[in-house]
Formats: C-alpha cells, sequence, structure tokens
C-alpha cells in the first residue's frame, strides 16, 4: 500500500565514498531510475573512510534545515555484508536509511523515532544484491521507494532497538573533547552553549596556549589569534584561528582534550 | 526535426575537471540555459588529469544503474582541439557524448551502439567554439539539445568506426593486471567472476603476500586482514584491506600486476 | 509584493567550504525549505579557504553561462559578523547574493548591476542567526526567497556603494600575472586576448624558460612541452604543459608575475 508521496521528494546522500569512482553515481542512476523526480542533495562524500563518529556530526549540524520529509541516505558502512542490520527510520524531522552501526545516535538524541524496520524485503532492492556496496543495492532502492510514497512498513519487520554509540557523551565538567574538525580547521567541541549557561566566564587551555574568554566571531579578534566561540553548529563551542587552520598551528587531532576553566557567577 | 523528449531528461557528468575552478559550473550553466527542466548528475569529476583508462572504468561501472534514456556527457579529453572527433552515439542503454579518444571503449564492449555521429553542426554548439574547452562548447550543448529532444542525427553525419582502446583485455590466465583503485585503495581486477567460474579454488600472489581464497565481504577477514572477493562493480574480482587501504598497505599501483593461481576442479 | 517566479529557479552555489563538513548539505536544506522547486547547482566548494581574489575570478567565469535569470549564491566570507555588508544585486545577467567583500569585483565590471539591496529584513533570515555561518542563516534563505519571487526591495534598503578590489588590474605593460592556476596546473594571466590585439607576435619569458608565441590548443605542441594560448576563460591568456602540470614544471605560483615580449607590427 502506497501513501501519497511527497510533491517534490528530496534524498540527501551522506557517503564516505568520495567523488571519485562514481560509486556515488550507481547510487543517483537507482534512485533516478525508480523515482526520476527526486531532488538528490549531496551532503557529504568525503567522509573519512569509515570513520561512523564523523558522519553522524556531519548528518547532525545538516539533517533539520531540510524540509521535514526529506529522506536522508547514509552511507558510512564499515559493516556492510556483515550481521548488521540496514534500516530505514522516520522521525520527527526526517526520514533515515543506511546501516544500523551508530551512525544515527545523535539523530536518535535530537529527534523523535516514530517508525523503524529493517530492510529486509527484496522486492525492494536491487534484483542483485553485492556483498559489498549496499549503499546501491539496497539503500538507494530503499530510498527512491520511500520518495515514491511506499511506505516505511512494506519495506520490512519492525526494528525494536537501533544502535547507540555515546561518542557525543560529555566526559568530565573540566575537559572539553574535539568531537569534529572542519575544513577551515576549526576545532568543534562536545561542549555545548547549554552546557556554560549560568557560567560568569569560561576559558580554555590548550597545553600552555590560554583562550581567556567567550568571543562571538573571528572579527573580534586579529588576523592570526585564536578565538573560543559558539559556533553555527548545534551550538556547540569551537575554537578557531581568524584567517588561518587551528587545528594545524595547535596540533590538534579528533578525540583530543581541551581544558575548561569556569567562573561561575 | 524534434523527437519527443525524455519526461525527466537527466544529464550525467564525468570529468577530470576537480572541482575548484567552475568550469563543471560553466558547462552545467549551458546545460540548463538550453535545457531549464534537465537534472544534472554528477558521477565524478575526479577522474584524474587526462586520464582515459579510469574515465572509461568509472563511467561503465556507473551508466547502467541510470534510467536508459540517460545522456551521458565524458568529458576527459587531453586531445581537445585536435583532429580526435567529438561524438554522440545513442545505444541500447543511454545515449553518450563526449570525444572519441578510446574513453568509450568499456560501453562499446557493454551495449550496442544503435547510432552515432560526429558533432559537426555548429547550430548545437556555443555561438563561440574555444580551442581548448569543448566540454562547455561542444559536449554540453549537445547533450542539452539531446535532453531537449533534438534527434542525434541533427548533430552530424554518421560516424563509421569508433576508436576502440584494449585496456579492458587480458594478459594471461594467470596473472591479473589491477585497472582500477577506488578511493578506499582497493584494487579492482582485470579479473571477473565469469574468468574463474568452473574454478574450485583460487588463490592471489602479490610478492611474497598469498590470499589463498576467495571471500564474500569483508567482514569475513579479521580487521587489518587482506581479501579477494567478487566487487560490486561488474563482477570485476578486488582485493582489499578490512578497514584498511590495500593498495599503500601492498605498495601497489594502477597496471600492477598479480598472480592467479587456480585450481581446476 | 512577490514578483512572478522565473518558472525554473536556479540557485548556483560558490563557496570555500570544501564538501567534508556538511556546511554545503546545511544551505541546500535551507533553501529547499524555501523554495522546494529549486535547482541548485554548484559552481565550486573547493575555493581556496577565504581567497577572495580566486572565489571572484571562478564565479566570473562561469556565471554568464548559466540563464539570466539565476541567482548565485557566494559565501567566501573571512569577515562574517563583521560589519561588512550581505548584500543582493541585480544585474544585466544574473543576480549575486553574497558578502560585500569584493568578491564580485569582477562581476561588477563585466554586467550592469539594475539594483543593490544590503540583506537586514530578519522576515527573510532564519529565525536564529548564527556569527559565524551567514551562508546559511542570512544568504541562502535570500537566495531562496528571491527564487520564490520575492522582489530584492523587499530583502533590505538599497546599497550607494558596492566594494570593489582591483585584483583585475593590469600592472604592466611588460608584465602579466597569474590571476588563477586551476586544476591541471594551468596559469592563468591577468592579459587577455584584447590586450594584445595588434601586436604581431608576443612572447612569454619565464625565468630562464621562453614561450616564442602563442599557439592554438595543446596538441599544437608536443608532450611535456609548454604552451601559451588565448584560454576558454574570458579570453585571458593561459600557460600550459601538454599533459602536465605547468606550475609545478615551473615553480610558479598565483600572483607570479611573466614577462610579456611584444613585437608590433
Amino acid at each position: 500500500m502506497a501513501t501519497s508521496p511527497p510533491h517534490n521528494p528530496i534524498v540527501t546522500l551522506t557517503t564516505d565514498f568520495g567523488q571519485r569512482d562514481g560509486y556515488v553515481g550507481a547510487m543517483q542512476g537507482v534512485i533516478l531510475d525508480i523515482c526520476p523526480g527526486a531532488t538528490i542533495s549531496t551532503i557529504s562524500h568525503d567522509i573519512p573512510p569509515q570513520d561512523i563518529q564523523a558522519a553522524a556530526f556531519v548528518l547532525y549540524q545538516a539533517f533539520n534545515y531540510y524540509p521535514r520529509q526529506t529522506i536522508h541516505c547514509m552511507v558510512v558502512d564499515p559493516g556492510v555484508g556483515s550481521e548488521r542490520h540496514a534500516v530505514a527510520m522516520r522521525t520527527s524531522h526526517g526520514v533515515f536509511v543506511g546501516p544500523d552501526n551508530g551512525v544515527f545516535s545523535l539523530i536518535l538524541n535530537a529527534t523523535e523515532v516514530l517508525e523503524a524496520v529493517t530492510l529486509t524485503n527484496s522486492r525492494f532492492q536491487l534484483a542483485r544484491v553485492s556483498a559489498t556496496f549496499h549503499g546501491r543495492d539496497i539503500f538507494s532502492p530503499a530510498c527512491a521507494h520511500l520518495a515514491k510514497g511506499v511506505s516505511l512498513a512494506e519495506l520490512g519487520p519492525p526494528v525494536v532497538e537501533l544502535t547507540r554509540l555515546d561518542f557525543g557523551a560529555r566526559l568530565h565538567p573540566d575537559e572539553a573533547r574535539i568531537i569534529h574538525i572542519d575544513h577551515f580547521g576549526n576545532l568543534i567541541l562536545d561542549l555545548t552553549a547549554h552546557d556554560i549557561a549560568g557560567v560568569r566566564q569560561v576559558a580554555f587551555k590548550i597545553g600552555h596556549t590560554m583562550i581567556r574568554s567567550l568571543g562571538r566571531t573571528f572579527s573580534d579578534v586579529d588576523e592570526g589569534e585564536l578565538l573560543a566561540y559558539v559556533g553555527s553548529s548545534r551550538d556547540h563551542v569551537e575554537i578557531g584561528l581568524r584567517n588561518g587552520n587551528a587545528a594545524k598551528a595547535l596540533g590538534l587531532h579528533l578525540n583530543d582534550v581541551v581544558q575548561v576553566v569556569r567562573e561561575l557567577d
């Protein structure tokens, strides 16, 4: 039983495929073959290979800007062909399709799951399913059929429990972990504006370097100077370098820890 | 004489332009200016510069997932401005537009050519044709006019013979050549599942490293271990490293040769 | 008061965001949420970070191939959150939206500005505007509302003077500056075909290397040889290496200077 399809179905893609090999092309071909009117929108194909945490964060900071009925296809799938489930879930803001490997952990925290299924119905998969490219053979067809108006329940039986990884969890109130480093070298911390509400002043210590307060935007400091600020990604605090690359300047990497010094009111 | 245009015309792009310079933007602008309703789908813009073999393989492993009436624009064109012909061909699965430099060799093997022309009719080119960017000035307008319903025959006179390069040819039954290395470092061989049908067991020797049998998918081996498997790209055999980069680990490059050891039934 | 929207509204994107972080995804989500029928076309997301000159050139060489009513969104914005204005301008060929930091200088030279406004009307911005990501919070919504038919005048008050940088200006008749180096390593000079009209012969000197005349296309020289030619980008003279990378071979960088030797008729 097909429900009425959205008028302008949108399918987003987030993968670790890069753009070199045509894997993304094959996925787009599958989607357009099944649902010719779909708008395909790239969130990223440059997730570091097999990096579930990076993929989770990138999707998390973009999905809520898309219309609520958008279908988000996520293919960062180191366990392809193994026992991990292929799933689709309808939430309070968006439909998500991909491997149940924890990559949706931040989405599960941020939305309400209304329905979730495993993608076992071969009617909505390619005729031949490879053991290594479910993005093309299972996830893309599922997205395209959903875009055409097929209901979630047709794709397979309900899932009771979805995999959650806790890479979003705070460690310690005096520490903040780098959960993402962006293209500009800005360091996104697991500390949010919410975590420091009511704090009179907050400072950040990285080795011998001290950032003494929160600024607002890059032009608050001189060129080449460090700045801590509440960033644009879900109110996470970020550390950046005006017209430079903070990660390189500080020699910091993903999951490194920054000291947080608070003065309470 | 225009034939009835496809309802949702799709034009794919495969180039070696990268995304940095806006060359791809200019091509898209040309296409959308001529055929505003076209859906433009990127297969790849990251083909290594002037690498006809890589381009041929990438297009070959993606094209058949697109709808049959899709128009595929290929611009890997080291001979731009020379005597090489600009061509368009209608096949049993897709229309292909690009330079006749051998980049369509694998498509010619995989499809039946129904009609092929050289792109000489200036009515379907930009008013000014540069000597160095036929992607924008000749190939994009041809694709857009075809998407609008212009017939192939209007674009120019028939081509008798299309250029075929034999980079797809097997060398020797005991050897397999690396014909593509993907973004993950997986090594795609010129050996296909068909070539080893009826073989009881097959092993692969790379220097002192031996892979003793074909597996199915990455989770069949431990992290950091090598695996040979029939890949998702047209049943070619691939060698990969679970959660790692086989090309880097083995120090192998495009066109390197792997020994194939067969035990017949 | 909304004017009649274009039938197939196109919004192009030119940014320095890369494709890794999902920033581009967030922008596309915003646009599609406000104007679901928009076609989003990427000109480039690989502008070097904060490089206004590169961004200006890339947009300049692509915009005129798009339909005249296209809306071009430009986000290379080192001064985000500072006093620099956010602007939108309607020109004789395209609507341009972005920071007033000089990134539109070449567009201002190439088109006639019919109307320009600052983007101050919060009704056409996201409900929460961050201090660091106006691409998502101000520029994308402005583009989407324009695509839907909102008039420029509704977005804010008129701008009297737009910022112009003179990175396009010629230095000296005997020198040419490298204003762009493309993905292939071709060197694009600030010298145009117009500048050397009426010159009988022109040669180029780079250190001890001499290119004795203008060629037409790469196949005019042997593999590995240098060529100067009137390129495909707005008639600028380029220096390239057949099937190679001229920038690497010559060790040249952006803004380096090449000697121009003319023989007049």
